[in-house]
């Protein structure tokens, strides 16, 4: 049944069924939670052979006492291993990898802070002080939908948000090229380029090398935010890739310009990882020197079992096979559920992503707070509606973000079927009021 | 041999010999090192079985996963046990203490963003803007000499320094209250109450209490930052006690201008400890909110290493035990090669510690940084002179930090033994060029 070629007297009768169905719901007090991008138990004991990993062996190759202060940018062993997740050769890892603690967010935090604050660099002017100068905020382009503590960050630096269209393929190119080109203040633009968070998109190698050359068009210290979460988190063996930003950057003598980070928080303990980032060696440079003030180094024994336990992007590659494995059943019984119960009803359109944590749902205009409500009510959480949006604002208020990782299958069926019923309920209750 | 009641003769005599020994110890090429605050190999070992401690068990008490994202500000276990060596009571511990990651320095740096850029809690206006305001720099009263990375965050977020006296007992409080009543831009005061860094000195009572009372004669959002590193690390059983700040402030009603600061980094290992935090209920409240958007929260299978191995306040002071048969020797070697070279010879004055991690050395005035180049060439590194002063610079150019922790209880007898010869190298040249 399609909603726009029902009669009112087909849609009256499927709403009573589902009105039944969401009352008989509501009396089963579930308690089930999509709400989060967590790994689930059986992911985390993947690794836990980390655990006891370094027996009592406390020196890295070259001696360096890994319980002792020192080494602030990270062990030349972590920043290898790492450095291959995000296309950085062997080479240039010493001095263009920074590995810190236990997350990526910190590194973004602290990003964004020396740049707005005190400049990235020494020779840098801070973006505050250009706000003064030209009279006018700072901007951050936010491809949406898109992750909340990106924009969150925004909101706790004092920096204008710019929702901006994304395509499928990564954000509109067009559109970002003619923002950037009209306003030095655009300072940056956020990026999770292979699996966004939430569509799942993978941007396209044209939409990629747009970017590595986006900063040639913008004002002095714009930063393309490259939080390059999933980079090696396929579902489907056969996923998109993603493009080398790195080395197109390079070609293009913009490498200032790109920051990129990564975390294993989804590789191995999402709370007790290791995140890290790179870019040029001046950016790596200036950020060290101010984390210089606030660290004497992060937790070396934590990257040290990380690199005894990952060893290298071969077998990064084969231990998140065994992630996908475990993940892979949950997002099929997502997508199954929304094939056969929405799928050519005109109530709703979905992303299928290839990898990444999480599905994109968009019911039809002005239903996602009703049908996180009406899930809420029937013990289905979910994240708030508008999330996905700066300041929370859904301006169609109909994305909302399914994250299937965290639950147990059957959980995960259970809470598919509350949503499904949900957005019906909520759709056809729409329709028949418009009449 | 007395410098000032030495006959002219008599020092030449002296310089001669000293000349002579001064080349001896340049002609065999030591690589000394007496710069860093660091524990020594020894010291580290004591924490080893932590390592393997948690075994297969990843879940705290109440059966959160340790491995998993989420409690931002601690788990419960080691607040509890943080607590107790901040004087914070298990019934307080859970909204008045927070447990971070490997660095309480990063904490301070947290603090110090927050409070200047943002104000510490929502209600708060921030210093900067508080600094617009009234036209007129931030500053932070720096008792000296005292611990350079707290100048230096002072110096990354644009906090004028004022250098302010010790007197052996804490700072000078008739001095203290006299510049906060006279300036409301005066917004902290840097202490560290128990064996000071360098002077090794422990806050009187009196001393605590003004301090716990400062911020009733001070401006806004003022506040004692009290980095409380050395706890509990007494060399001498009969070392001097601490008074309670955090009672004293609850009965004065001044609870939030403290922020007490300690960490693990030299009771287990310095690179991969624990850092916590303690204040008002509003302040952790305040604190955590502006945490949260850099940290879904810290490592807490390494709170919970801690939790298992520490156990309790009662144990942690029975490990303190063995650190300090550890470095009580090194200590004593550092006072023994002073007692025996420099007493009664006007050629210098030092403290003598009964905890902490160094000795502070003063000099004859202008001869701190010529010390300090001499025991280099000669193979001996020390701490730059001047680091203990705000921006490097010791106005009479006389404090040297000895910091006797990690070396060799040899290796340490071997540098005092070229410190001693330099000291009155220095001296005796000083005073024959004077005539």
């Amino acid at each position: 049944m399609h909603i726009d070629q029902a009669t009112t007297a087909e849609l009256e009768k499927a709403l009573a069924q589902l009105e039944q169905a969401h009352q008989q719901y509501i009396d089963q007090h579930m308690q089930l939670d999509l709400t989060r991008g967590k790994p689930s138990t059986a992911q985390l004991n993947l690794s836990n052979p980390m655990l006891g990993i370094l027996g009592r062996s406390v020196h890295d190759d070259k001696g360096i006492d890994l319980r002792n202060y020192g080494v602030l940018d990270g062990i030349p062993e972590a920043k290898k291993l790492f450095g291959a997740l995000l296309d950085i050769s062997v080479a240039e890892a010493s001095s263009r990898v920074f590995v810190g603690g236990n997350s990526s967010l910190s590194l973004m935090h602290y990003v964004l802070s020396f740049a707005n604050y005190r400049g990235l660099r020494a020779e840098d002017t801070s973006w505050q002080a250009q706000a003064k100068q030209s009279g006018s905020a700072i901007k951050i382009l936010c491809p949406c939908p898109g992750y909340d503590r990106h924009f969150s960050l925004c909101t706790e630096f004092g920096l204008e948000m710019i929702p901006v269209a994304l395509t499928g393929t990564g954000p509109n190119m067009d559109q970002e090229e003619a923002l950037v080109k009209a306003d030095a203040n655009i300072k940056g633009i956020w990026c999770v380029p292979r699996f966004s968070n939430p569509t799942g998109e993978v941007y396209s190698d044209d939409t990629v090398k747009r970017l590595a050359q986006l900063s040639q068009m913008a004002g002095k210290n714009f930063y393309v935010l490259w939080d390059n979460a999933y980079a090696v988190h396929s579902i489907d063996k056969g996923a998109a890739k993603l493009a080398n930003i790195d080395s197109l950057a390079s070609s293009l003598g913009t490498s200032d310009s790109i920051i990129q980070f990564g975390s294993t928080s989804k590789i191995t303990f999402a709370g007790a990882g290791i995140g890290y980032m790179t870019s040029s060696e001046t950016n790596i440079k200036g950020f060290s020197k101010h984390f210089g003030m606030a660290s004497i180094g992060s937790d070396k024994l934590n990257q040290m079992r990380h690199v005894r336990f990952l060893q290298d992007r071969q077998q990064v590659e084969k231990h998140m096979a065994k992630h996908a494995c475990i993940i892979a059943p949950k997002f099929k019984a997502v997508a199954s559920s929304l094939a056969k119960n929405i799928a050519d009803t005109g109530m709703g359109e979905w992303s299928d992503p290839q990898g990444g944590y999480f599905v994109s749902f968009n019911t039809r205009p002005g239903l996602a707070k009703t049908v996180v409500a009406l899930a809420a009510e029937a013990g289905v959480k979910l994240t708030p509606a508008g999330a996905t949006f700066p300041e929370g604002k859904d301006p169609q208020d109909a994305n909302i973000r399914i994250a299937p990782t965290y639950p147990e299958l059957d959980d995960v069926e259970n809470a598919m079927a509350v949503f499904v019923n949900c957005v019906q309920l909520a759709s056809i209750r729409q329709k028949l009021k418009a009449g």
